[in-house]
């Protein structure tokens, strides 16, 4: 019986010898009622201890492959199941494409892994984010009440949740609603993991194939995406200074019957722009008209840096048409991935079963350890903090933005949120920007990924103003506005005009 | 200007201000032009201090409903929205039944969530969930190693993670994969919220309406369920003591078509069958032959009682054909809700493709924790305590059936995981034993739900030996046989017979 160990290997040495004694048992090597060598002789001859093949054998037993026979040793059983009848001949690798349904779409711009992969790495400042200021983590009050959590929730802190969520959290935002003049129990409230199953959950619980959305434009493209992955066909719908245009929209609504309007009122991803009062009455007054849900998400509301803004839709529609998300991952932590929906009872039904079956509940000590911090006030005292320092980074990155200017570039003040929308010169080389951009260490988002149909937006970039540090800002905007400057196209810039030619 | 303050309410005292002077606005009592009283006057009349009224007023200007004018006050402004214009007519409540897409199945059965709310309750016995131990959480550990991480990883417990999962975390699972004979790279596994995800993102992945899924019968009920809700046919192959009959299973296979197998190969929920290291190599050719994946759902193959499991199918398979899901939740916690997949890598891009878009990541707290658990080598020790834990309540719940047995009943000896499967008299009044057993505080899960069609296996009832005590085990399995002897129709059990006749 030859046998070969290597001790490099990561493979147990007790394993290497039951997978070879086993391979020579399926492929007829060793076959029907052969003896093994005895454990004592062969640990001899492997030079490995008697206990390393005690084990092996141990193996081969519970595996059926080899039994004791009194008097005689280990001997090879009756297998059925040959491996040369595993190995016979060639196996074809799976034709996985052909397997996959088409409802996932293989759409390759993965926007969002790609900025999470871009936004870890050192030497480069990232306006192309969507995430706090890590500096401001209220890291030592976590500590504390995480430890404190240990002592009264004990084994609660592991247990499984509700499916709903875990109920004192849920009371804990409807406090937080109330200040955003909500009026919402627990129970109107289901926790999700972020905002982002919310969208998830929508598509799956309203769009069928060929059904339309409406969103505004440009929007959220993790919207787009998950939307249209769901099969919708996403219909943009034009903003201006005061939000959705409620005229087009309602032309929109006639043509294209959608199932549903996706809409971020307050401090618009990306634009920064709040919906005004009047439209949101009249985009209420359309939704009853034409019998329509809206779906408001408002990761954003609470980050004010002006007066207090105006109300959410939620707290507008006293009917039951609005399905409101929010989440603690722009006021806290992404990682935590904790995020909610309050809505009619029969929409929150369909997202409790929803999130059953796809992943039972939302990670029980996020949830202890959120409760907790709201509960003690800290919640509130965190918020006023990031609305100081986020609107002091804002206003850096205005002054950035004026002493660095160049010609053609412009942008409007967002009074909250976390982006900065800005038009670039019409004559920019839009493709040579990102490179040029990212060569002097600064990445940003490119307006066309905002938009459903991919092709406006393109003299626009979304600057995020939260998680680079203000000296990055500064240093960021100028090396940011250098490459504008480098890849405009102007009657001087005769580099660029030779460099263009190709692409004609 | 009449406004009433209630001082019990939960919307602050400002607000209640704010609210009815923008209703009086918007129902024309305030028309436009018309001079609000004075901050300090308004305060007097309504006996509240000045800066709740200072407040209110900020807001109103906030929301543009009233401006200052220089010598004459605080101003109702012109509003093109009234809310008559709003609140006119009667507005329909929405459809929403109607809107909801048909692919969510509206099945009342959730029995997910029925076992996770009883379960929770005092006083009752449960034998219905599959939930570890929480006596036996290492709760302790884990307190000293979350103090660690506060320290040594700070801001990046609570920053995002990659879509696929914490890189140390696929490293250890990695490690923990190579313990049951699975050689994978980091790369090849993404880390998913529970193996429930990994049924969820398979039926997304591969299923298509009318496509047939082929599971085991019986099987877990929550991958029935997800199954389905995507439109799939799930067809059941049988099962004996060596676990899927793949020479039905041939049969079904032509006559199918299916898109992939669903499989639990070691220690069956709920049967607590293993199959055959044999039936294991005839399901891979079987697979190889009629290019088909296998799901194989793998969470309790680490927890055995006798000698070490065959290798799990993915172990075997050299051809990329098997689909490995696990998870931590029946190990450690199912609170942490972290599972994984460990998969080719064109399935792993479908799979962190779905993460990103329905979730982004999991909750990164609980990676970090995981990942420093297996490191520090308390995953193997916590697991060598629980198989000597569950074995001991496993034998203590046999002891009791042998006890308190009566005519009819059988079951066998499971080698490892968590459930008896347990068979009842045929004569029984199955509708019956669950009200009977639980006005004795005992809960079960009936043989029906683990079956496709929902009508076998009503003799069958699965027995959890996991979450109960020792002596709840005793008291519970005491109880829960009386109920079955009470439930039973014999010759002497006349008030049955009597019961039963409605029934007929």
């Amino acid at each position: 019986m030859r046998i070969s160990i290597n001790r490099h290997a990561d493979t147990p040495v007790y394993l290497q010898i039951k997978n070879q004694v086993r391979d020579m048992i399926f492929s007829d090597v060793l076959p029907e009622g052969m003896l093994l060598p005895p454990e004592r002789s062969l640990a001899k001859d492997l030079e490995v201890n008697r206990s390393t093949v005690i084990r092996a054998y141990q193996e081969l037993k519970a595996d059926g492959l080899v039994g004791s026979q009194v008097g005689k040793g280990t001997v090879v059983l009756h297998q059925t199941v040959k491996k040369s009848s595993l190995a016979e001949g060639y196996i074809n690798p799976l034709p996985w494409y052909q397997l996959f349904a088409e409802t996932v779409t293989s759409s390759n711009d993965n926007i969002i892994g790609d900025i999470m992969a871009i936004t870890g790495s050192d030497n480069v400042i990232s306006f192309a984010g969507g995430i706090p200021a890590p500096s401001l983590y209220p890291i030592e009050i976590m500590r504390e009440i995480q430890s404190e959590l240990f002592e009264t929730a004990n084994r609660e802190l592991f247990l499984h949740s509700p499916v709903e969520g875990h109920y004192p959290l849920r009371e804990s935002i409807s406090y937080l609603l109330r200040q955003r003049q909500i009026v919402a129990a627990p129970k109107d409230t289901v926790i999700l993991s972020g905002s982002q199953q919310g969208l998830d959950f929508m598509a799956r619980v309203f769009i069928r194939p060929g059904d339309t959305v409406i969103v505004e434009e440009p929007t959220f493209f993790g919207a787009i995406q998950i939307f249209r992955s769901a099969g919708a066909r996403v219909i943009g719908a034009p903003i201006d200074k005061e939000g959705l245009r409620t005229d087009v929209l309602e032309a929109l609504l006639v043509r294209h019957k959608p199932k549903f309007i996706y809409t971020l009122p307050t401090f618009q991803n990306p634009s920064g722009v709040t919906m005004s009062l009047e439209r949101r009455y009249q985009l209420l007054n359309l939704a009853y008209q034409y019998q329509l849900p809206i779906l408001e998400d408002d990761p954003y509301g609470e980050l004010y840096y002006e007066s207090t803004p105006i109300p959410p839709l939620k707290a507008l529609d006293r009917h039951g048409y609005v399905i409101y998300l929010s989440t603690f991952s722009k006021s806290l932590f992404l990682g935590l991935r904790v995020g909610w929906v309050t809505a009619a009872p029969q929409v929150l039904a369909k997202f409790a079963q929803l999130k059953q079956m796809t992943d039972l509940h939302v990670n029980t000590p996020a949830q202890l350890l959120l409760d907790a911090f709201i509960r003690k006030g800290c919640y509130e005292r965190h918020v006023a903090v990031l609305r100081q320092e986020y609107a002091a980074r804002r206003d850096k990155m205005l002054r950035a933005l004026e002493k660095y200017k160049v010609p053609g570039i412009s942008w409007d003040k967002p009074e909250g949120g976390y982006y900065i929308w800005c038009k670039l010169p019409d004559n920019i080389l839009r493709h040579k920007l990102v490179a040029n951009a990212s060569k002097r260490g600064v990445v940003f988002l490119p307006g066309e990924a905002f938009y459903p149909d991919g092709t406006q937006g393109d003299t626009h970039v979304r600057l995020n103003y939260t998680f680079a540090s203000p000296e990055q800002i500064e240093t960021g905007i100028k090396y940011l506005l250098q490459a504008v400057r480098e890849t405009t196209i102007t009657a001087g810039n005769h580099e660029n005009e030779r460099n263009l030619k190709p692409l004609v």
